[in-house]
This record gives structure tokens, C-alpha cells and sequence, in this order.
């Protein structure tokens, strides 16, 4: 396998920082460039104490000029929603770019990156320019894209009740979301509108081949990393769990990140179970008293709803095995 | 105001103890009796060292035995659901009981105990045999109650995601909720069947004057205490935010412990706010892409949702004020 | 016991909201004037949800001004250590003044305000000018003084090691000590120089009649609230554990906030057993290796470490009784 | 490089689970047993989700027999303290053991295996019993170990004031450190005596040429991993910070797993930088007040405290480069 010289813009960040941890392992990917703003003239070990006398950690961090991209053949950019477009239109045509962030999904000229969702992966080989999902839709679209696809479910008036843990408002929301305010904390945000909800009712549209919506409602828990989506769905027909499960393990069949829960265990994934991994989980159950279809997926949001769902696109786009770098078990507990 | 005698039997659970740290500070009540099986034999200040030299602190506490009860005249019992219909047939009929547990809910001759559920209030005063609300119904029909009832919203096919603190689980779930697996950790349980579920569907259905029904999904979160139920309703007619938590504010009207947020601010209620209170914390919205009802309730779940809901009926059960012990604001940070 | 009216600067920070917790409770407190900058012109009740329909709760929050101390008989100020000095010293003389924060200790004309160290209560009856311990000496100071006093130890080269709930940065820290930094990491700061050494130095070396020396070490541990002090002195003769509890029992008999663990239990308090109260917890051992005093002090870092401390004072410096707001217990768990 | 099968008893600990982690991931490994008592009988993957479709994830997991070991090179074992005796005694010669626990540090036939220390490596190169060391002493005599060698400092009355994440407690004390307990909560712990004085006390006098003592309190931290051991020592003649740094260095020079901090930064070591790693965090001050030399060590308990200290000797013993398998970054944030 040749090693491929990487770049990565916004690495000072939650999203960056955990592509920085997953690139230095990568056995086919070298970094070569290393941006960012609020830590610019930083060297990568004075940032990332763990770096210090790795080969990597003397590269000093700059803020973002194409000039620097030199020799890059791909750049992840994993910058605050509204802040990458600018920039990424000066990269010039040559350097493949992996946009984590929010600016370029359904984009013209984008591949949208949710690797796993049907008809994705074929799209995703050899593109130039890969607009990964957010952390949210990664999650309630794994969970929800095989029954919508199948028909097993309607898809007007989806319930998407997603929890997220703090990093996924962003280093910069550190501020905001103080220790001692967020922790032992719970609540619901973005009651109004979230940049997230198109995204969702795009890719589900498309797979139901007619319009879906959605209310999605996302909620701030108190811990560092993790994702539930907790998606309700009306029937159609009249589905059992095992019919669900089938429908996803079918979709998912031979993925290696994908993992559809046992029926039979009558539980749902725990958020801690993919914690630093691009491990997504499924599970799914009829209620009884309703018969509404609940769907579950559990990620990293910075694994495979941020950093992680990068790296898998990037080896796509770059002709390097799928999983190269992605292969380590999450960290339990 | 004159001393009444209480018990407490159940005393080295989380609500139990809960219940011990509001009737010590009560100023009507006189703790008399303290109940435990784990804990039996030891004084209150052993169990709990904030106690000692306390007058209460030399308390021993007793297996339950109806003897012990000789003088009290009400008494709360705290214990697992399913653990509290024997010992308390064995309550001598002059003591009054509530009952925070899950056995009595809707059962023949007790009185439901969710003080600020359109006409409880008046069945509670003086009543012998109160059976409080489970936590999670507590959030929720508190949120829910105003819309179905002035019927805005239809009373079946509601979905209520609810959010708990490991406390909910008690504390006999220590040893399966271990801090190491817990924290950083988020998942749903309970998929199949939920003991509160035919409470909830109770009361909406009594205030719908038809049947209601509700799909249910508990989830366990990183925190000690707080619950978030956020509900989704089909709306009647085409209300929008202002006027679902107009009806919630007449509902709650003079109601010292419900606060019903401004639609204007646009944010939910967080957990933290009502930590170690009685408060409950409303917010309404209409959710723009399908326009479905979401109503917010957040609570304490060892407050509203247990310990001070108690003491609140219990006062109204003896002719107590009834906000008596119960003025302390939440703990912030 | 008449009504006495009290203001609070400082409200927005932690040791603010605390005071205004307890405040609002105290049966012989008004609040009458609440100060603060970055919140100025909010409502109480917008800043704190909890005190919506409150008689307090429509108070608005003004930058400090002499002139709004009107009528005011004492005023509570908790301001980042440095930023008291200026503001207070305009405070009109007939006006009390307790300073929570770092500026008036040990400074001319003003009372030391550790109410139960050795001799300081009766200078604290009816002083105007209180300064409030530092959280980490409050801690410390407790558990070391009777030792110092009764010639059992050593004063000199007394190693402190603290550690710290987040609450202990302040507010303003809250931008540097994010959710997801902070939550699961530890680590000792103020390797060099701390600004509580001066503190604790000079009220050792009163009690010791010589002066005393500490190598200070402050730890930051993910919790919102709580501070332990384990502290280690050489021995004066060969006191066993009995001994110094001993000491530390006669110290603070009657006092009704400081707990002196039984010796026989062989276990070191845990801060969680203060939380939300005035109590101090304090335990002793003897090191069987290197016959080194081992002395543990656990309190709440705003309660006896700041906000319950200063009302403490506060009942001491106007004539309240000493327990007034004070006896509520802490919040467990 | 060849492949290894390897075997690990005690899996369904917290340092089995991460020495699976670590071992599925190991280039040079194969897992070819997986031994447990709680979780006999269940497959690899219904104990680890992660594992669900990976091809240890099938592996079912026994309780402990001799003949179970067949085809295995060399045993981890990871069994709680006072349990890896007798089964140890039984492995048959010819099967390299490295035991996690703590029955056979500084026992007869048995290499002490904290890799770094002085002198070790070299006893550690094809041995065929080696005990890993306590997590508490790894971090604190990777800190010490320069100092007292190099007569930097007194060996006698060290104090160490070590602190841990809960998974210290290993999984069998889930039970006693429930969430809702532990969180929010510091304490000390083990004042009286603790398993892991005898191991710092003999290494450190082994360095030293004469009887080290030391002060050994541990305190438990809410929070899942890491360890930050904060060492008090009185100085032998008047080395500054720099001296001091400078020893460390000289003494893990060409370490990679071991990081000693710039002085000059006058911070110490996060236990977050560690997390998921075998990286130690060593810094150094003198405390300006009283001369006495602070020496600072983090590591992940879980990590260097456990179980990739663990991979690194089974590296040392059976030939693998000694870093395989453990380049991996830690996880941040």
C-alpha cells in the first residue's frame, strides 16, 4: 500500500483532534499538513501532549492558506458549520477534500458521505470532493434507512428524539457548556429549526422515492461523546421487531461497522459500546401499545458521525482498503 | 402549626432518603419511625453522617413491623415495586399512608397523588391512602395533562421519550449500574413493557374522556438525578406554541411548584433546575415540518418525581400547609 | 427575630447563586439588592429559572453602585479574587460588609471569617468587615488547627494536598474548563504559587505561636462541587489516631457544623456527604509506615468553603442565631 | 513476524476487557482463549458487542482449566488480588504467564514488570513469569524512581497522594460503587494500610541502596480511568525543577512510552492525555515554601497501570518489538 500525504484544516477541534488520532495510526496515510486557527504557530506535540517525540508532533500548526496544501493528495476539513465553503473553494482542483462539517451536504458537486446508506459506497469511490453526514442524521439514518427503503414504515411524520453528548456542539461551544453547568444537566435544544433536519428528510425522501418529514428533536446529555437516535415511525403493515431487524440486517449484510442487535435480547444499544470506533449499532421493536415502529441507533459521534465515517470515506475516495485504520475496538469501559 | 409524627419506612433507598433530608427540615413533621431492611440496626447518624448530633440522628432503624408504628400518624413508605402491597395492608387503618412506590397506583381506595392533575387536589386533602406518581408519569402528565384536556392535542398514538438519572432506578440497581459501565453511557430500555405506562394512559384517558395511548421509551442518562420527558402529540385543530402553553399556564394557574416556561425564549427546561426541589419546568413548541405537539416536562425525578411530591400530599393529607418543607430553591451548579 | 435587608454582588457566579440559594431561605433575610455585570439587567428569574413567580424572582440584576445599597444592612460580595478591593472600599460605612472572595483576608481592619477557628467567633459578633476563608483553607484549616494548637504536630513543612470540584474556578472559568476537557481528567495546578498559601500560613502560625510552612497542592477533579484536604505533618511525640480526634472533638465541641469522624470507623469522609450544606466532616490518622498525621477535612467548596461559610457570618456579624438558613441538610445522593 | 496465540483469564474484568481490546488489535497476537467465571458460557460477542462479527467474537468463555490452555504460548492473567495464585500454580512450565494481579509481585521466579525502571527491561527479555506492577505504584515510581536514584531526594517518609479513576476498584466492586453514589464524590480510602505499600517500599529501596518508607493514601475519583500520583519528597542537597526534569530525562531517554514534562510550562500532567494508552506523564517543582521536591505521574490505570503495561512485557517476553500493539493515540476529549 503507498502512503498517501494528508492534510487536515481544523484540527484543534473535537472533530480534528480525533481525526489527528486516527490518520497518525493509519497505516496508509501520512500527515503532511496540520491547520488551524485558534492554535496556529502551536506545534502538534505542544497541542497534543501524547505527540510529543512522535514524528508527527514537530509540525507546527497553521492557519489555512492553500499555499500550504502543497504535496497533499487529500485534505479533511472538519470546520464550524458556515465556515468551511470559503475556504475549500481555494483548494485547488488536484487535492481531494473530505468536508466533515456541515457546509456541503446534498451539495452540487458533493458526494454525500453516509458510507452505508444504500447506493452511497459506489459514489464515494475515487470522488474528489465528499461531504460527510452529520452526527446526527448518521445515526437516525442507519437506523432508519432499511425500513424506509423496504417500506416497512411510513416516511411523513418520523419521530427523531436524538441525544447527543457535549462534543458535539464543538470546541467552541466549551464556553457555553461549562463543567459545572453541564454536568448533571439535561435538556432539549434547537426546538425551532436544526441545520440537520433537511439532511434527514433529503436522504429519506430519496430512499422512499417520495417526500418524508421528520421532527427531530435533539437533546444535550451529559457526557463527552456518544449518540442515541430514537426514531418512531408509523407501520406499514403491520411489522414485527424480528421483520425490522431483518430489513436492516439485509441492508447492512457483510458491512463491517454496521451491528444489528438480536431481536431476541429485547434491548437497545448503549451510545458506550462504539465509544471511539466508526462502530454504529441498531436495534428495533414494535410498541405494543401503539404499534408504532421505534427504531434505535447508537454511534460516536465523533467516530461515526464525525471523524471516523471520514477516514472510511477518505480510504474510498483514495483507493485505500476500506477499513485501513479503522480496525481498533472501542474503548470500554 | 402543630408536630405531627411520621414514619418512613424504606429509609436507606434514594427516595427513602430523600424523604429523610425533607421531613427532617419539615416544620410540621416529627420523624418518629425510620424502616429498612439493608440498613436495620444501624442509628440515622450512621447511615448518614450528616446526621450525627442531629436529634434525629440516634434513630435506629427497624425491619418493618406494624408495632413500630404505634404513635405515628402518617406514614410514607419507599420501597420497590412490588415490595409495598403486603407491609402496608399491615398499616393499622388509623395511620394515613403514602405510598411513593408503584403498587397503589389507580388502586381501589387510594387516591392517585399528582397534586397538579386537574382535580386531584381536592380528593388528596384529608385522604387516608395516597399513591404518589411514578417519576416518569410525573414529567409527562404534568406537560401532556393542559393539552388533552382542553383538547389540543389527540389523546392516542402520544409519544413520550423520557430521559431519567441512574437514582430512577433505585437503589437496589446499584450493583447492575456500577459508575464505571454507567457513566459516559446512554441507552433506552424497557422496549417491550414499562410498569408506567398504564398510569399514564390512565390519566390521559380520564382527562380525554376517551382512550388514550402512549408509546413509551425510558432511557438512562449519565447523571445522578433529573428527568426529561419530551412528548410528541398529534395536534387537534392547528395550535401553535402560544396557545399550548396558554393552556398550560391556566391549568397551573396559582401553582407554586409548576412553572410553565415563555414560548418567546424558545428553549426547553433543563434538568438541572429543579435539582433537589418540587418544581416542575413546562415548555411547549410546534414542530415546524410536521406539525406535531412537543411538550416538554422536566423534573426531579427524587423531587417532583418522588420525595417532595410526597411530602406535598402528605401536607395535604394531614391539613399542613401545603407547600410546608418544601420552599428550598434547586442546588445550582 | 425582625427582618433584616441584605444584597448580594456578584450574583451571577457560583458563589453568588449559592448565596442567593440560602438567602431567599434564610428567615431573617431580605433580599433587597442583587449586583452582578455580566448579567446586569436580566430579571432574577430569567437567570434563575427556579425563582419564576418568586417574590424575589422580579429583582433586576444591577452593575454594582454604591448608591443602590440603600436601606441595605449588609452586603454580601462575591467577586473574583482582585476585583473586590476597589467596589468595597466605596461601600457607605453603615453598611456591613462580607466579602466572600480572596481580597480582605488577614487584611487590616477586617475579621478573619473561619468561625470555628480557635478564638475567631467572638471577633466575628457584630464586625463590619468580614472576609470570608478561601475554600481550600476552610478545608484544610479546620482539620489542622486543633493539632497546631494543641502542640501535636509539627507546624512546619505540612504538606497539603487538595482537590477541588470544578465550582472552585468560578464562573469565569467555566471557558476554560469545558464539559468535555474536564469531564474524566484530573490534574494538579498552582505548582508554583497559590494564592490561598499566605492564608493558611499565617492562621497556622497564630495557632502554633510559631510560624508555620505548607507545600500546597491544589487538584481540580471532575465534580461540580466538593473539596477534600488530605493533609500530612510530622508528629509532636507519638499521638495515635485516638489522640487527634481527640484534639479535634474537645476543639469543636458544640459546634454544630464540624463532624469529627469516629477513629473506629478507619474510613476519611467524602465531600459528597457536605453537599449543599455548612458542614464540615474532618477524620485522622496516623501513617503506620512513616508515623506522619494524616488529617482529612471535606466540605462543600460553596458551602462552609464560601457561601454557607459567609451566612454563617453573616448571622454572627447582624445578631441572627448562629444556625440561622443553615440547618437544611445536604443533598445525598 | 510470527503470530502468537495467547490467552487471557479473567476477561470479564475491567483489565481482561482491556487487554482484549488491546490483544485483538496486537499484530503478533492471536486470541486463542478466553477465561472468565461471571460471564462462562457466553461467547466473546455477546459479552463485548463490538466484537459482534469479528473473528474472536465467537470464542466462547470457560472458567478456568489447565487443559483449556493447549496450543497457548503465553497466559494473561487479570484475576482480582489473592485469586491468581493457585490457578497460576497450575499452568503448565512450558506456557509463558504474565500476571495482571497483584500475588506474585517481588515473588520468587517471578520479574517485577514495570518495564522503565531502572534495570528491568533486561530481566523482563524472555522471562517466563513476570507480575505487572499495581496501577498506583506505576505512576508513582515512574515519578520517584529518577529522583531516588539519582540521590535527588531522602527515600525515607515519601508521601504519596495518589488518586484514581473507579475502574481502580476493579469490576467486582461495581457493586459497592454505584453510580449514584460515586459520582459527585471524593474520598480517601485504605488510610490504615493498602496492598501496594510493600511494592513501592521495595522498589524504591532497591533504587535507593537503603529502606525507603512512604505515606501512601489513595483517594477515589468520579471518573472511569486514570490515575495521578502527586509525590512529596525531602530533597538531598537543593535541586531545582530543571534538575529534576532533567533526571527523568536522562532516565526514560529513548522511552516511547514515557513523558517527561517541559518545567518551564510549570504544570503538571493531565490523567486525560493518557487515556486508552501506555503513556506516563512525569513532571517535576519544588515547592517554594518548604524545599520539598513534587514529583507528578498520570497514566490510564487501565493502560500503564494495567493492561498495556501488560502487552508491553508479553512484547519483552516473547520477542514481539516491544511497542506493538500499542501505538495507538489516547482517546481525547
Amino acid at each position: 500500500m503507498s502512503i498517501m500525504r494528508i492534510g487536515i484544516v481544523g484540527i484543534s477541534g473535537y472533530g480534528g483532534s480525533e481525526l489527528l488520532r486516527l490518520c497518525v495510526s493509519h497505516p496508509g496515510f501520512e500527515l503532511a499538513y496540520a491547520g488551524g486557527e485558534s492554535t496556529a504557530g502551536q506545534t502538534l506535540e505542544q497541542r497534543f501532549p501524547a505527540l510529543a517525540g512522535h514524528p508527527s508532533g514537530g509540525i507546527v500548526i497553521q492557519p489555512f492558506e492553500p499555499e500550504a496544501l502543497r504535496g497533499i493528495e487529500l485534505l479533511f476539513a472538519s470546520l464550524p458549520t458556515g465556515k468551511s465553503r470559503a475556504p475549500l473553494a481555494r483548494v485547488p482542483p488536484g487535492i481531494k477534500v473530505l468536508d466533515v462539517g456541515g457546509d456541503h451536504r446534498f451539495a452540487e458537486g458533493w458526494v454525500y458521505g453516509l458510507t452505508e446508506l444504500p447506493g452511497q459506497r459506489e459514489k464515494l469511490k475515487g470522488a474528489a470532493r465528499v461531504a460527510n453526514p452529520g452526527c446526527y442524521p448518521a445515526a437516525a439514518l442507519l437506523a432508519l434507512a432499511p425500513l424506509v427503503r423496504d417500506g416497512l414504515v411510513e416516511p411523513e411524520g418520523i419521530v427523531i428524539d436524538a441525544k447527543s453528548g457535549v462534543t458535539g456542539t464543538g470546541r467552541g461551544g466549551a464556553s457555553e457548556f461549562g463543567y459545572s453547568e453541564t454536568n448533571e444537566d439535561l435538556f432539549a435544544y434547537g426546538l425551532a429549526a436544526h441545520p440537520h433536519v433537511p439532511e434527514m428528510r433529503e436522504a429519506l425522501s430519496r430512499l422512499a422515492g417520495r417526500p418524508a418529514s421528520v421532527a427531530f428533536t435533539p437533546h444535550l446529555v451529559p457526557m463527552t461523546r456518544g449518540i442515541l437516535a430514537t426514531c418512531y415511525a408509523r407501520p406499514r403493515g403491520k411489522p414485527d421487531a424480528a421483520q425490522l431487524a431483518e430489513s436492516a440486517r439485509r441492508c447492512y449484510r457483510g458491512e463491517p461497522f454496521v451491528k444489528v442487535l438480536d431481536v431476541a435480547q429485547g434491548r437497545g444499544p448503549h451510545t458506550k459500546w462504539a465509544t471511539g470506533s466508526n462502530l454504529a449499532f441498531l436495534s428495533y421493536a414494535v410498541n405494543a401499545e401503539t404499534g408504532l415502529v421505534v427504531a434505535l441507533g447508537a454511534i460516536d459521534n465523533l467516530g461515526k458521525g464525525a471523524a471516523a465515517q471520514a477516514v472510511q470515506n477518505a480510504n474510498l475516495m483514495t483507493g485505500q482498503p476500506e477499513t485501513a485504520g479503522l480496525s481498533g475496538l472501542p474503548l470500554w469501559p
